[in-house]
């Protein structure tokens, strides 16, 4: 076991910031509250985004870039939005030697300054719909905060969507939960639960908030990415009308939808062990890493290193063909070597030893589970992308199976907090309860509703307020 | 000529600004000297990302992101530094709902922020060299802003490195101006003079700069990019030590090097003409657009639509093998859409015409000259990639002469004058002044020295002081 990381039985929390440091993902930063993403935990972002913009870009987005300041009074405009963020804000009151006349406020989150802008593109329904995504880093001051999970600044990505009906706003908001759980499932390997949002948890702003929820390995919730349908409030807000196909005019409808570097979190506390951070081949920026081993494993043998150099070399030739990145590493003694890509989370190590030359073969070990494996020369361009493409669906099948095994049905709030008395996890009842009643279970459990999965059409008798025909929804302490 | 464009000669300002505005590329935002990119100008910074970013990742180094705020404290220590950038700051007195202990700065650069980190990730000589870039967007407050060239916001790359020794950092900083140069030169079309700036044009905090000088249209420079030799300086502030090969604790050596989105007005101010916006094809987001065009040009005929969409997928086919992106229109009045591709500035214009169908042909239209040619459908792979190859040469040759033809030499303080009271352009001039002398010629003539360009290492007689043994500097208006 690690010695620099502590075991997720004795400290989980510790343990997931073991696993960050010695992978090299991130460090705080000298402001309370932010971090530097370090280049291991950047190449990871921009894996992430590079999945995410195609699949942007396919379905008909393209990407712009609005101001980092926003008026305050912008975010005055729209009432519920304001209450929620207001507490969170980083405020700019001098610039220029100067002090402003009206404060500046750092984006929390840019429905309003997207929205004044869309009010001067839009005129008629031939400028509909506009369909926009900002890479971007906000700002939400925290007061506690956790590395990926809870910064004050983060790095996202937000979508902003603006068109003529009700019904095209609405289709829009659940393709982008669906482009959402799509790449968070097979690439990321996080099993999702998508869906509604309850009243309590929805945007301020918006009229249906949904989400993807992926279950920690500590049973916990992580809300990866959500999706708005905003109605027109945000329209009516910064007045964004139009002249629609009947020459009326009318307010457009307008969606937003956004995921953060929090995935990097979340792909941390679904996969890695003990032992370092595990990474998805799909979203590993580094697939494999060649190392040369001597025979008693314990030093590089001097006169091993041209002909391992030559192999690697070879190795790297044949798997660019097949699109799999590699690196090499020759530097270090073989068990910090070993111990070094273990704790970066590359999905393959391939040994290069005399042994294995001998025999026209070398060792695959897998990261997830520690399997040796021999692939002979020949079969590398076959074996290693589809060794990879196992190590992905397996990790994915295992943290489904982990989600399955940890979530519960209760029908009443007797058994539902008795789950949260004891180990926790997902829990699914039926609720037709409003904000007071999810903070009244809030309060006595910790838990929150975290969606009513769409994929679960079920009806029954609430679980809280007895009421009939209510929604099945799944409750969990969430980060 | 387009009426939605005044011309180049009537109001050189109103011109470029228009051009920005036809193509789409950017807007004014809300907050005072802030812009938003639109999807066009957002897309092109895309393409010039991609070129930088590859270069950088070849030639060793990784991407990374810091902060955006900064203590204050940090700034001040370096002294020439905060010196420098203290007036165009824009500082966070409150977060949280509260007033900060310590006021917070919106990064200008991060040089301060980033050496505060090296020194806790440097111990030793193995440990760099550190080669780090980050993209992000920065804030140096403008009272006078101008799209993409001077605005409060804006978006950049700024590469970061640690070295062991005085000559590695040297040889990083003109590594990546040569690296600046050749992107610049080979892919925006842009004739760059490299070299050293002189002491009153120096980042403040860097023992050298070096700079990327263009001209623009109208005979000014444009400074396109940035690469610093920071000596010991930061080091000694931020207390970035290391023991050496020998066991001795030395302050490592650091660069810095940024180029920016207003590489996108260099891009503008270069090519385009009174028509609007011109594209150099390897930068150009879209190579080419198809479109459908009548016998008389003067509207699409319904029964030609099937049959040009057919033919313009066969031939986005034909060119996506090539990796020619293509768009098509098929939306407007055949005047309205040559208007509005000509001043997206769209390299290519690929007419099919049922005259042209006939012949087993179709009409190239080049935007840079307006030139049409004929291209038979079993030459489509070959020619077109070839002659945007063409247009690519082309431009960066005009862009050459240009440059060239008003480019002098002077003598004396005289002539020099009488060159700033005529129209502008570059001057070359041999000088041996300091920051005083460059303060006095900036008051008289609104012209500073831009740089010793590296390709000309001639020495003689100073302009202005009369010492011998001077450097040939190169002096322009700038913006």
């Amino acid at each position: 076991m690690a010695r620099n990381i502590v075991p997720r039985k004795e400290d989980y929390s510790q343990w997931y910031l073991d696993v960050i440091k010695t992978a090299e993902l991130a460090d705080y930063a000298p402001v309370r509250g932010c971090m530097v993403i370090r280049p291991n935990g950047y190449a990871l972002w921009e894996s992430i985004q590079g999945h995410f913009d195609e699949a942007f870009k396919e379905t008909g987005h393209v990407n712009a870039y609005f101001p980092l300041l926003i008026p305050q009074s912008f975010l005055e405009k729209e009432a519920e939005h304001v209450e929620g963020f207001a507490p969170e804000c980083a405020v700019v009151t001098h610039a220029g030697g100067e002090e402003l006349e009206e404060p500046l406020i750092i984006r929390p989150t840019s429905e309003t300054v997207i929205g004044h802008m869309y009010s001067k593109w839009v005129q008629s329904w031939r400028d509909l719909p506009i369909l926009i995504n900002q890479w971007c880093n906000v700002m939400r001051w925290e007061k506690r905060s956790r590395l990926f999970l809870r910064t004050s600044e983060f790095l996202w990505q937000e979508g902003h969507t603006a068109h003529a009906t009700s019904e095209e706003a609405m289709e829009e908001t659940l393709k982008m939960l669906g482009v959402y759980r799509d790449i968070m499932e097979n690439v990321l390997g996080l099993p999702i639960l998508a869906g509604e949002k309850s009243e309590g948890e929805r945007f301020p702003g918006a009229d249906n908030t949904y989400s993807c929820e992926a279950m920690m390995s500590d049973g916990k919730a992580l809300q990866a990415g959500t999706s708005h349908f905003l109605g027109q409030n945000f329209a009516r807000a910064f007045d964004i009308t139009f002249q629609n196909r009947e020459g009326e005019l009318d307010y457009a409808w307008t969606t937003s939808w956004g995921s953060s570097t929090r995935l990097i979190g979340a792909i941390v506390m679904t996969h890695s062990d003990d032992d370092g951070l595990v990474l998805p081949p799909r979203v590993a920026p580094v697939k494999a890493v060649i190392i040369p081993i001597s025979p008693d494993q314990s030093f590089v043998d001097e006169k091993l290193l041209p002909r391992a150099r030559e192999a690697a070399e070879r190795l790297d030739t044949l798997l660019s063909k097949r699109s799999v990145r590699v690196d090499t590493d020759f530097h270090l003694r073989p068990g910090d070597r070993f111990f070094a890509n273990l704790q970066k989370g590359i999905p393959l190590r391939l040994e290069l030893g005399e042994k294995e030359f001998g025999k026209g073969l070398f060792q695959a070990v897998r990261r997830d589970t520690g399997e040796r494996l021999d692939i002979s020369w020949d079969q590398v361009e076959e074996r290693v992308p589809a060794l990879l493409e196992e190590i992905q669906q397996d990790l994915f099948a295992k943290a489904l199976a982990f989600r399955e095994k940890n979530t519960v049905r209760v029908g009443d709030f007797g058994e539902f907090k008795e789950v949260f008395r004891g180990r926790g996890g997902f829990v699914e009842a039926f609720f037709a309860g409003g904000r007071e009643e999810e903070k009244t279970i809030k309060e006595e459990t910790g838990a929150t509703a975290r969606c009513f999965p769409m994929d679960k059409e079920e009806r029954g008798t609430c679980f809280f307020t007895g009421r009939p025909g209510a929604r099945l929804a799944v409750f969990a302490r969430a980060y």
